[in-house]
């Protein structure tokens, strides 16, 4: 293992709150490595962004990619890597990761935002890739003309079943409430979809295939059965943060394991400050705009802590 | 005096709070309107904006142009025009403008921002115009070839004094402390920008000059003088809210003026919600992108409202 350098700031995660934090970090001079495990968090599979102000239609590729630009473009360090181990000794950090590079800090920005929440069925995982999959913008196309099947009720999912419709010949949206969610634009394009059925009340139950998904089973019979036949299942039920990097930093959670943070985004542990989908903070309303947003708090409160521990 | 029409939003701003929020009201299919006293708040008076996400160099005009776009899209109405009246009957907004327009809402968002800070001296009306600016960015251009000073010590002194280096013969940058505050990229710049004269710890305590202004006086000597001969003064200590707006709406606000807001960015009025500049959001943190979060959630807390109300 090598230390590679120390720096007075390590921002973690490379979605719309990392980046952001590091064009301000740049800005204000704060020298800073970014590390992220894979570029532009849960973003970069957003086909379709209609609402961060200035940018009419966007996918969430092409968004990432212009704030990666910018933050590129004041100087900023990135590396694709997983985080192993964070370690504190006399105030500075010590930050390993898989590739087993070594980093030194003051200061610590978690912004490693959520991942997707699974349906914790049996064979769940057995067919990821196999017809189940988390991101219509990634996988839509491996379904042109068949059947597909989307779960859940919110944005994610009203958009999913938007996406697909265009790829697919048929796509059933089950949501386990009486009715969508979220924006009001995406529900009225959704009931306007011939190709959309929205089966509500449902939960899938189970999940029967040989090597491929095949059948999905609902909790209750919809027009007479309770199996339906598909060839995909895009599973949009929500996002969680990543227990294992807030365990690893020791931080406060609310129940739902959300980072606890102040106004000026710090975490329950001195020197460690969080933004974007992994706290608590913007009252809970988790949108690229307020990720970014967090960011720029936070690093205006670390830039005034480096200050006074100069 | 007409009645216009009733809305569930009645938004009171046209900078990036108020703009943001149509957007998000557009999405959740919140019918709204816009009012604002002019196109873009103090964002418009901006030359130069580095640190917006996905933006590296846009002014402050083609950025607002860019959202009000956006916004204007997603069809909102607006109106250019100052609110001389608040009240409300039976939970229903009654709004009055200055043109004796009326509109009525259920809800209200305030965004209106801030103005910008006034030195209170004698004669510092007399000389607006003649002498005195608050804007760099609209007034530089008569100050070609001549001798300024800028008043300020904080970001948007810093780059008021290096957009006028680019136009005047000579840039005087007086503040009351021993050192600039703010972004260090923008510091460095001065500091190494031959033009501009720093002059630290001295405040400008008298206006000089016939029609024009042509003198600004110190508290203290500054090279055996207290006198300086000038033929423009461009005041940037700050924006404070708009104490009218605030005081018809009778809502709380922090020692210094502004909005008392909790996390979903209500105030202290029952309808009222608040976003940007004069609220005490976002840790007091006063950015584009802070305000146009804030004007995000204030709309997903206006949209829960107003489900919850119909």
């Amino acid at each position: 293992m090598k230390t590679i350098k120390k720096y007075p700031l390590l921002i973690i995660g490379t979605g719309p709150a990392g980046l952001t934090a590091s064009i301000y970090a740049s800005r204000y001079g704060i020298n800073h490595m970014i590390i992220g495990e894979a570029m532009g968090g849960l973003v970069f599979e957003s086909h379709k962004i209609c609402n961060f102000p200035g940018e009419q239609d966007i996918s969430g590729i092409e968004l990432i990619n212009k704030i990666q630009k910018h933050a590129e473009s004041l100087g900023h360090s990135l590396l694709i890597d997983k985080i192993v181990n964070i370690s504190q000794k006399k105030k500075v950090f010590e930050i390993i990761t898989q590739n087993k590079k070594v980093f030194l800090s003051d200061t610590i920005l978690l912004a490693a935002g959520t991942k997707h929440r699974r349906l914790n069925l049996p064979d769940e995982n057995k067919f990821i890739g196999h017809g189940i999959s988390y991101c219509a913008t990634c996988d839509a196309m491996f379904y042109k003309d068949k059947i597909v099947a989307v779960v859940g009720g919110s944005d994610s999912a009203n958009t999913a079943s938007l996406y697909l419709s265009q790829i697919a010949k048929k796509v059933y949206q089950i949501y386990r409430k009486d009715k969508l969610r979220g924006i009001t634009a995406w529900i009225d394009q959704i009931k306007n979809n011939k190709k959309i059925e929205i089966i509500y009340n449902q939960e899938i139950i189970g999940l029967r295939g040989k090597e491929k998904l095949e059948k999905i089973i609902l909790n209750n019979s919809y027009q007479g059965k309770k199996e339906i036949a598909i060839n995909g299942l895009f599973i949009e039920i929500g996002a969680i943060p990543d227990k294992t990097l807030i365990q690893e930093a020791l931080l406060k959670t609310d129940k739902n394991g959300y980072i606890k943070v102040t106004p000026d985004q710090k975490t329950s542990r001195n020197e460690i400050w969080a933004a974007g989908d992994i706290t608590t903070a913007s009252n809970n309303f988790h949108q690229i705009i307020t990720a970014c947003s967090e960011g720029a708090i936070a690093v205006e409160s670390i830039f005034n802590f480096l200050q006074q521990n100069k």
